[in-house]
C-alpha cells in the first residue's frame, strides 16, 4: 500500500471516529438542554454504548499500523502540510489511547456519570462528605491514567498534557507564581483605591426571555452564523460542537444579572466563532480542530474580556439595552455602567470573579489538584485546604462547602488538569489582542461602532483556519512573534484598572 | 450453550441494537426540531453511520444461530410466554432483514435522505415533475426490496407485513371496499342534510404560544408523564421513542385551528401513552414494543376520535379554553362547538380530514401505491390517477399537484405500505373503545368531569403491557373478544353524525 492509500484509509478512520463523536456530542447536548428528567438511565446506556465504539475504532492497531506507514514517507516532507499535521496530532491521540485499559476508560465513564448527579446533591446540600468518596475514586482513577501514560516528573503533567500538549506542571507552577506577583498586590492596590463603582445597578431584574433575545442580538452581532447554529438555555453555560455545520451554545441568564448574561454569551460565541470558523474541508481531523483546550479558552476570554469588558463594546449595545429595557436600564449612564461591570473585588465563587483575581481562583485549584495527584493532600482534607488557600490569597473565607470546594464540577466529570487551561486561555487571549490591535488600529472605536468584523476576520485568518497546525505556544509564536508571556495580560489589566481605580 | 444462555446473549444483543436505534431515533427528532438549517450534511452522515452499525447488527449471522439453538428448546414451551413471543418476533425480523442486500438499504437510505428535500420543494413550487426521479427510484427500491423479501401473491404484499404482519392486500382491499360501501353514502347523506354547523368559530385566531400551554395541560390531563417525555413545536407532528423513559411528540399548531391542535395533541399523545406504559423490564425487545404500527395507529385515533371528537371531552375543556383565551373563545356554545368540530365536507388534504371521509384518503393512497408496485402505474401517471380517484371517490379535484398527490411524505421517506395502517388503526380503535365503554361503563361522562385515568389504565392493561405478545389481530381477539371488524367503526359514525345531522 502507497503511502497515499494508507493516508487516505487513515482518514477515512478518523473521520469516522469524528461523526461518532459528534453524535457523543449530541447525546450529551440533548441531556443537558432537552431531555426529560426521568431519562438519565437510558442515556447512560446510549453514552456507554457509544464510548464502547469510540474506544474500539481509537485503539484499532489498524490505526497503528498506518501511521507507522506513513511517518517516515514522502507525503509528510513539509512538517507543516496537512498530512504532516494531521499524522503528528494522530499519533500522539492513539499513543495514549492505546496505553488506556478498555476497563480504565469504562470505570472512569461510569464513576463520572453517577459522580455528577452526587456532586450536584452534595452542593445542594453543602455538605462535601456527600461527595468525598466519589472524588477518592475519581482521584484514584486519574492516578491510574497518569501511571499508564506516563510522565517524567508527576503524575498530574500526564493530565494536563491531555488538554495541553507541551505544558507541564513546572510550567504552569511559573507561570501562576509571576501572575500571582502581580495580580494579588493589583488587586490590593484596587481594595484601597479612593474611587469605587456604585454596583446596584448591575442587580435590576431584567426578564429572563428578553435577555435570551439580547443575547441572541449580541451573538448575531459579533457574527455567530445562526444556520450553523443555534443557542439555548441549558444548566451549564457551554459551546458544543455536533458536526461540521451544527455548533450549539448553551446558556443560562438571572433575573438580577444582566451584564454577567451578556459577558456569558460572548464567552460561549468566542467558543462558536471558533468552532463556526475552522476549516471545514478538515473537518474530523486535527487540521480541522482548535489547537488546544487553552487556545479555545483563550478565544472565549478574548471576546468575554478584551471585547465584553471594554467601554467601546458598552457604547454601542448599552443605548440598545436601555432602548429594549428601558424600565430596568433606561437611565444608565455609560461610564458609571462600564465602572460597574469592572468593579473588582475578591470574592468566593470563580464564575463570579473579576478579571484581576480571577486566575488566583485558577491557581488554587491548579494546586489543589497537583496535590491530590501526588498524594500530597488527601481528598478528605480539601475542604480545609480550599479555605486555608482562598484565605491566604484572596482573603476570604468560604462560609460553607458551597461556595467552596464544592463550586465547581469538573473533577465530579473527571476533569483533572483542565483548569490551567483558563489561565493559559486569558495569557494568550490578551497576547492576540495586543497583535490584533497593533495590525487593525484601534479596535475599541470599531466596538463603539458595533463592528466586530474586523477582528472576527483576522481571528478567522490567524487563529480558526489553522486548526491544530502548529501547537498553541507555536501558534502565539507565529501570530505574535513571541512566545507565550504573560506581560500583555499584566499590562491589559493594569490599564484597565489604573484608570477606571484612578491608582 | 444451554438454551438460557442462548436467550440471554440474544437479549443482549438485541438491548444493544434497541439501543443504537434509540441514538438513530434522536439524530432525526433533533434534525426536525432543533437543528440549524445548515447542519443537514452532517447529519446526513451521522444517520448513515448508526445505519451502517445497525445493518451489521441486524444480519449478524450469530443471531440466526441463537434463534435456531432457541427454536424448539424447553424454554420457549408456552408460546405465549415473553421468551417465546421475543423468539418468534425476532426471528420474523432477522429473516426479513438478512434477505436485504447491504447496498440496497443504503441505497434506500440515502435516497429517501435527499427525496425528503426534493419533495418538500416540489411541494412548495406545487410541481411533481421535480419529484418524479425520485418516486421512480424509490418505487423501483422498494420494488427490488419486495423481491427479495419474498411475497405469495404480488409486491404490496411484502411490504404491507413490515408494518402489520398477517396482513395482505387482499385482506385490505376487502376492508376498504366494505368501508366505502359505508362511508360514501354516510357522507353524501349529510352533504344533503338540512342542518349545517357554523365552523367561522374554528377559525379565530388563538396565539400559538398559548396553544402549545394548552396542549400540555390536556397532554398532562389524559396522563402524559413529562418527567418521561416532553412536547416540542417542530415541522411534522410526530410521537417518537428516545430510550426507555424519553417520549418526544412533535407538534405544529396553526393560528387559525385552535381545535384542530388540540386533536394533534391528542392523536400523538395517544401514541406517547401507549410508548409509555409499555412494560420498561421488556425495552428493546418485542414484548417491550407495540404490538404493530396499525395497532400504534389505533391509540392515537381513539384519543383524538373517540375521545377528542366527543362531546364530553369538549364539556370539561371548551370552559377552559374560554377562560384561557377570553377574547377568541370566550363566548363559545358547547353545542355549537361540538357540532362545528365534527363538520363532515368532503376535502382534498387527509390531514384535515373528517372522520367520515378520512379513510376514504387512505384508501385512494392504498389503491394507487398498490398500483405503482404491481406496476399498473406509472409514477409519471399518478397526479392523474390521484385526480380522477378524488373525483370519483369524494366529488372533489385537486387544482394543483401540492394539494393533490405532493401532499403527503410518506413515499420520499420510502414508506409505501404504510397508509394501510392508518385505517385498520381507525378500526381497532372503535373495537377497543365499544369494548371499554362496555367494561368501564359511561366513558363520555368521566370525560365531562375531566377524568381519563380509568381508560388510560384499561388500555395500559389490555394493550400496552402486552407488548408484541399477540400479534394485533389476536390482540383485538383477546381483548374485544372477536376479530377485526369493521362494524364497530361504522356504527359509532352513524351514530355521532346521524344525531348531530338529524339524518
Amino acid at each position: 500500500m502507497g503511502a497515499e492509500q494508507a493516508y487516505e484509509e487513515l482518514i477515512r478512520r478518523v473521520r469516522e471516529e469524528a461523526t461518532l463523536a459528534s453524535i457523543e456530542a449530541l447525546l450529551e447536548w440533548d441531556e443537558e438542554t432537552q431531555m426529560p428528567a426521568g431519562a438519565v438511565e437510558g442515556r447512560s446506556e446510549q453514552l456507554a454504548l457509544v464510548a464502547g465504539l469510540l474506544h474500539e475504532r481509537g485503539t484499532d492497531p489498524r490505526l497503528g499500523e498506518l501511521l507507522g506507514e506513513l511517518e517516515g514517507s514522502a507525503l509528510l516532507a513539509d512538517p507543516d502540510s496537512p498530512a504532516a499535521v494531521n499524522v503528528r496530532e494522530l499519533r500522539r491521540d492513539y499513543d495514549r489511547y492505546v496505553r488506556l485499559p478498555r476497563k480504565l476508560v469504562q470505570d472512569l465513564a461510569r464513576i463520572t456519570a453517577v459522580a455528577q448527579r452526587a456532586w450536584s446533591a452534595a452542593r445542594n446540600a453543602s455538605d462535601f462528605s456527600r461527595f468525598r468518596p466519589y472524588l477518592e475514586r475519581i482521584v484514584e482513577l486519574k492516578r491510574a491514567e497518569a501511571a499508564c501514560v506516563g510522565y517524567e516528573r508527576e503524575p498530574y503533567d500526564a493530565l494536563i498534557e491531555d488538554y495541553e500538549p507541551g505544558i507541564t506542571s513546572a510550567i504552569m507552577g511559573r507561570l501562576f507564581d509571576a501572575l500571582r506577583r502581580e495580580l494579588v498586590p493589583l488587586a490590593a492596590r484596587i481594595a484601597g483605591a479612593g474611587s469605587r463603582p456604585a454596583v446596584g445597578m448591575l442587580r435590576r431584574a431584567v426578564p429572563l426571555e428578553g435577555q435570551r433575545r439580547f443575547g441572541e442580538r449580541v451573538a448575531g452581532a459579533v457574527g455567530f452564523n445562526f444556520r450553523r447554529g443555534r443557542l439555548d438555555l441549558g444548566v451549564h453555560p457551554c459551546c458544543t460542537s455536533l458536526g461540521p455545520a451544527d455548533c450549539r451554545i448553551g446558556l443560562r441568564f438571572d433575573l438580577r444579572d444582566f451584564a454577567g448574561g451578556v459577558l456569558t454569551v460572548l464567552h460561549e460565541v468566542g467558543h462558536g466563532l471558533y468552532e463556526q470558523g475552522l476549516d471545514p474541508q478538515f473537518y474530523g481531523t486535527p487540521m480541522g480542530e482548535a489547537a488546544s483546550v487553552g487556545m479555545d479558552e483563550s478565544q472565549a476570554r478574548l471576546w468575554e474580556n478584551r471585547v465584553g469588558r471594554s467601554r467601546g463594546f458598552w457604547q454601542h449595545f448599552l443605548p440598545r439595552a436601555s432602548e429594549r429595557f428601558p424600565e430596568a436600564l433606561g437611565d444608565l449612564d455609560l461610564d458609571e455602567f462600564y465602572f460597574a461591570v469592572n468593579r473588582v473585588s475578591p470574592s468566593l465563587i470563580r464564575v463570579h470573579a473579576d478579571e484581576v483575581t480571577y486566575n488566583v481562583h485558577v491557581m488554587i485549584r491548579f494546586e489543589l489538584e497537583r496535590a491530590l495527584m501526588s498524594g500530597d493532600l488527601a481528598a478528605a482534607d480539601l475542604p480545609d485546604a480550599w479555605s486555608e488557600a482562598y484565605q491566604r490569597y484572596l482573603g476570604v473565607t468560604p462560609a460553607n462547602d458551597a461556595e467552596g470546594c464544592l463550586q465547581d464540577g469538573h473533577w465530579a466529570e473527571g476533569l483533572i488538569g483542565y483548569f490551567p487551561t483558563y489561565t493559559l486561555g486569558d495569557v494568550f487571549a490578551a497576547q492576540l489582542f495586543v497583535q490584533a490591535r497593533r495590525e487593525l488600529g484601534n479596535l475599541e472605536e470599531s466596538f463603539a461602532r458595533g463592528e466586530f468584523r474586523e477582528l472576527v476576520r483576522w481571528l478567522e485568518e490567524r487563529i480558526y483556519r489553522q486548526g491544530s497546525r502548529y501547537p498553541s505556544a507555536r501558534l502565539i509564536e507565529v501570530v505574535t512573534g513571541g512566545p507565550p508571556n504573560h506581560r500583555p495580560l499584566v499590562e491589559a489589566l493594569r490599564e484597565r484598572y489604573g484608570t477606571l481605580y484612578d491608582l
